[in-house]
């Protein structure tokens, strides 16, 4: 680093995946930034870069929750957790830690009010990109808000191991609910029951369909009163013909379905049926709309973190150059809790 | 008649059809039925009984509304309109009119408080199987309370030339909304347009698949606020990926898989992501749950159909042999407005 240029490494999104996303679709390169800051502009070194579903979505090449994909030949947008180098901020001073949306870069310069400044005295700085942060918000507004569960309700979450369904879990057993865990594998499922809490935890990659998995679920819970989906495909089929009269479905995640099956619909059974029967409720949410109410979490929420009563599992990559890969890796089911990478 | 016994014939269901129902699943018997009343009973004459899609609903081999199938070898239930011809109940006498579950039958004894006194100076009795019954209050409080429309926002509505469809058509139209009725041929789209006020109507016969249909409805209406939906299979394939922020689909009938999709579920394409990027709410409704407010929307709805300012289409079926052909017929999409069987 020179005393006016920063070397600056970042990924660059070159491809749009067809299926599973990868080292293939990005470009890692290096250039000098301009270390040269205007007035309340600060610069900041990437030290935890997160991975998230959304990110498969915004590149599908139909229509999502953008109008438009992520452009090609920019740099990945994520959540990233840094700490200031160079400030010409009032309130952000060399070595404090700060969350922004600055991408998968290494450095990145950045107005102070695009970012948030952490205190790590609160909590570990890394929860801003999960438990504190965008996985948490949905968790906890998806289940109160959409899913509004009751004590002695039977609440399914799938994805149950992933960084939003891992919260999920632990906050309906704080409602009272009775919580089936949906995951993969018997590694996950014993997670889920002896450490989250869960009640149930069931390894939907044990069953051969829907039906099946339907049979197994039925059997533990009987019926369905929220169900908090993160996965959709084969387990939201198992799901729905179990609902209870007004059950609650939330669409939080159709991770199922992103590698592929957001360009060219996959077929399913058609289901709206039992909705007309148990006049239930199927409701999707984005955690950006609830970002003006992080408050209202956080005053519930960051006393439990501190307190040391919510498990915020994080599985960590070690290196800027595994980010691609630490994206695959999200679709390949192969982590617990909040995937994220270490700089 | 003799002075103790009455002629009755019933229309009795005996088989569980898989795929239309029809002649074949009913037998016409005939029989004395002990026309002594007990205190407060009242012996009713039919003379308009109902057919519904929701019949079809109840013959499906799994658990639908009900956990229970309708019961082989016992009358079909239906509403019906007919003349009270003795009685032994205070308010009720010879010659009046009442509305009552009694079923496919010519004659039944029902207690008085089973049975709905109507009043023939303020609205055609037969309006009581319609626009001031259990269709209308699906359209009514389907419309307002799951629909939730506002004025300037694109209503669609299939099967909107149905009991249902075609009042909802017109309260969208009441609440300043642009509405776009999707129905089955040029004839009854031409009655929406022309008569009913639809801003737009769209033939789906006239298309081939859910990707024209959908081009079709873009094209007319840009996106989608509220989905009124009588129908679902391809009409909602269509419309789904259409759907604005925080649109709002009701689920009101799925008459396109009641003829065996009930049974063995239809394939179609996975779309629940579309709720997720648009925040958007699918929600079943029943007539039942209105049944305590139905004052709420006599108030509103008797008034403009006393005015004449709604349309209420009735088909008229003559014949009570033509029961079940008249039941079938709802599924073969041969009528407008209310579907009836006079006696």
């Amino acid at each position: 680093m020179s005393a006016t240029t920063v070397q600056n490494q970042q990924w660059l999104y070159r491809r749009h995946p067809t299926g599973l996303v990868g080292r293939e679709h990005y470009e890692l390169v290096s250039s000098e930034l301009d270390a040269n800051l205007a007035a309340d502009e600060v610069l900041v070194a990437a030290r935890y870069i997160s991975v998230d579903p959304y990110m498969r979505i915004n590149q599908s090449s139909k229509p999502t929750y953008n109008p438009d994909p992520h452009p090609l030949d920019v740099v990945q947008v994520a959540g990233v957790v840094g700490q200031v180098v160079a400030s010409r901020a009032a309130g952000l001073k060399e070595g404090d830690w700060v969350f922004g949306m600055l991408g998968w870069q290494t450095h990145a310069k950045a107005h102070a009010s695009a970012l948030q400044k952490l205190d790590p005295a609160q909590a570990p700085v890394s929860t801003a990109l999960g438990v504190l942060g965008m996985p948490g918000r949905t968790a906890w507004f998806g289940l109160t808000e959409s899913g509004r569960p009751h004590a002695g309700e039977v609440v399914v979450v799938s994805g149950a191991a992933g960084a939003v369904g891992s919260l999920v879990v632990q906050y309906a057993k704080r409602h009272g609910c009775k919580v089936l865990a949906v995951a993969g594998g018997a590694q996950k499922c014993a997670w889920l029951r002896d450490v989250l809490g869960a009640d149930w935890a069931v390894d939907y990659k044990a069953h051969t369909d829907a039906d099946a998995l339907a049979a197994t679920i039925k059997q533990l819970a009987g019926g369905v009163d929220v169900y908090f989906d993160n996965v959709g495909g084969m387990v939201t089929d198992a799901v729905i013909p179990l609902i209870n009269r007004r059950a609650r479905i939330v669409i939080c995640g159709q991770i199922s379905q992103y590698s592929g099956g957001l360009d060219v619909a996959e077929l399913g059974p058609r289901f709206l049926q039992h909705m007309l029967y148990q006049r239930a409720t199927i409701q999707g949410m984005l955690a950006r709309d609830y970002v003006h109410r992080m408050d209202e979490m956080i005053r519930i929420v960051a006393p439990w973190v501190k307190a040391g009563e919510i498990v915020f599992e994080e599985t960590v990559v070690e290196g800027f150059g595994q980010l691609p890969n630490a994206l695959n890796q999200l679709f390949t089911g192969e982590h617990r809790g909040k995937l994220l990478v270490k700089v």
